[in-house]
């Protein structure tokens, strides 16, 4: 089975493909360029030079969020143009959970946490642990505050590293308060497509209509339009 | 500054591009596909997308060696003709030093043994170990039967984490010999062109003319021509 992933969930854009549960390809950028540019000409590109077409891909898989509000409307756009055009199945993973699989390296045991700057003294959150090679799910996809994050993870004795676009933020709150964190080495730090693959397997694919984004927030607009009515009553 | 990577030395190729010590874009392919099809492709579409032309660039760094002889003869061709046609510096590093950059993970004071499947028996290997995040060479680069490499690493105490395409090999023959033994994490295994952009990193560069492949082995055709030399004597 190949699947082609895609990744733009925060400042960085990736897309992968795999095969069979290995990694055939992988395209990274973190160029500041917009991921409306970049992504769907490195799936192009990506695709082409592993000596692929779109036809030979049996699933499209995207970060599906949370994450930042354009990076995922434009990964779950991207994935539902190839899917529509080339008429394949979608797959869409948690950011979260795509990103946990970083955290490989530690021993088995260790909690990963997993973190993306949510803004607002929050970060979009879950954790996970390792167990047979396989990811196990501590808790659901949160919008958390650091606060309320360092509380929960008190409980833990194991070691726990922290992965994501929002590592370096949640460790240095982090760090003064517990002996166990760790910030994952800068090359295995930020979500990639790499991941989306490996979240993708077991997932059910649906339709390129059913492919939905996970914001787990209201955005800024929303909210703003919310109390404006609210005003306005 | 930014630095072009190209690394091809094994059965994967990738390129990368960085910018003052961060990774500004990579590509990464295991397709099977030959290095002389798909590395200059991936090269052009890396800098295309990422908004950059060879005339951006300020040097150009490739694993020079040791490796498989048509995989570093394809990347360091490729590096010199992209240096000749732009008029750009070249930076040779060594392949398994790029590769302990893979191990940057493993806590502080262990041993990273880089390994290459060199064929009959024995591997391309160096170790290594991190000092204040950079990177403390042990030993030259060189071919070293795996029975050799297993007694010298037995005056080591500390962690021996196995990096490299050879890494499986090298842990499958010393895993019953030795305790203190690791396999880096799949994601973290193969090297790759961003170790290539951190290997430059201080190597003074050269010109094109100058840059040349390390084989660390004559070839299989230099070595039966000897042999017939000898014969024929």
């Amino acid at each position: 089975m190949i699947i082609l992933s895609l990744e733009s969930s925060a400042k960085s854009a990736s897309v992968a493909i795999s095969k069979d549960g290995a990694l055939l390809a992988q395209s990274f950028q973190n160029s500041g360029l917009t991921h409306s540019c970049t992504l769907l000409p490195m799936a192009e590109d990506l695709l082409k030079n592993a000596g692929l077409k779109i036809s030979d891909i049996d699933a499209v898989a995207v970060a599906r969020g949370p994450g930042s509000f354009t990076g995922i409307r434009i990964g779950v756009s991207a994935a539902k143009g190839l899917c529509w055009g080339a008429d394949k199945p979608a797959v869409g993973v948690s950011t979260l959970e795509a990103m946990a699989w970083n955290g490989e390296y530690a021993p088995e045991g260790s909690i990963i946490c997993c973190a993306m700057d949510a803004r607002r003294n929050q970060v979009y959150n879950a954790l996970f642990t390792f167990e047979n090679d396989s990811l196990k799910r501590l808790c659901e996809d949160r919008a958390i505050s650091l606060a309320e994050l360092a509380e929960e993870l008190k409980q833990f004795e194991a070691d726990i590293v922290i992965v994501g676009d929002g590592a370096l933020l949640c460790y240095n709150y982090l760090k003064n308060m517990l002996e166990n964190v760790s910030l994952a080495p800068e090359g295995l730090r930020m979500q990639n497509a790499w991941g989306v693959c490996r979240a993708a397997k077991g997932v059910q694919p649906v339709s390129a209509a059913e492919l939905n984004p996970v914001y787990l927030r209201l955005s800024q607009a929303e909210r703003e339009r919310l109390e404006k009515m609210k005003e306005n009553k």
